[in-house]
């Protein structure tokens, strides 16, 4: 069975069992957003005590607050109606063991016929885990389209416990 | 008790019930690559049947191949070894409901001490959902940092059944 016949037969039992109403809210309806990484051993929901439909999830390699994110968590705030926003970056993470030059290295190493250099693209690499949140927190904080009535709170999980570790409120 | 509190009590109990050893596989498991929606009614681990550690999540406003999300999926192919790429954009989108001059005009209208102008951000509004699914998915296998041996699946979910719904692969 393929993974994509795997992903279907799944779907199809999730729909048969599915737990939901058909109209439920578009907004998230404890006012929360969270952007985290798409790190495979992260769970965020189920990790901050959150159900659907109470949280939008915005996700990305380091769960850093890129262009992309902004231009996410400015939607769920200003459109969709969330108050608070909590990054979620973690320990361990693949982008905090490697550098830009480390990845564009990688990259280039492998056989692929590219037409555009890695070093085009800014990698987002971790270097102190705790200064990075700090950073992104602030980024986040300070970016013109968010409004500052919005809440921030900036965490590291430790996927060994599923702890979150309190960076900014720890201040 | 706030929303902090809550989400902090509640990974208490996370923290203390939690299901996993501590030295889970960093890369995902099944070699399975999600890109979709940060929309509140999504929970793509269970609608595809995937669970911890078997693949990365990527997410953002649409479901949408921005710059961040193909870094995001350079990082999960090239460095963490997915083989396989699940587009799943949704129906009744709220970014299929505006136009990136209704946003604008949206965030002009309220009385935020704005530094930049919201035009300024292309904020991926979606004209054609299943359009939409194709070009994103054409982008992913085009873009000249991806292997062209990564599979790349697109599809809608519809939120009131939880049916994901193939585009690219009804073809």
């Amino acid at each position: 069975m393929s993974e994509l016949e795997k992903v279907l037969a799944a779907n199809a039992e999730y729909v048969d069992a599915y737990p939901y109403p058909e109209d439920l809210p578009h907004r998230p309806t404890r006012k929360i957003a969270v952007l985290t990484c798409m790190d495979c051993r992260l769970e965020p929901d189920n990790a901050l005590g959150l159900a659907v439909p109470e949280a939008n999830y915005i996700r990305n390699a380091g769960g850093r607050a890129s262009d992309d994110a902004l231009r996410s968590l400015v939607v769920s705030t200003r459109l969709l109606g969330a108050e608070e926003i909590f990054v979620v970056q973690h320990l361990d993470c693949g982008m905090s063991g490697t550098t830009q030059a480390g990845i564009v290295e990688v990259l280039a190493r492998e056989n692929l016929t590219l037409e555009a250099p890695a070093s085009m693209v800014d990698w987002l690499t971790i270097g102190d885990p705790e200064a990075t949140v700090r950073a992104d927190v602030e980024i986040i904080r300070n970016y013109p389209l968010l409004s500052a009535d919005v809440a921030v709170h900036g965490f590291l999980l430790d996927p060994k416990t599923g702890a979150l570790l309190p960076v900014t409120d720890a201040d």
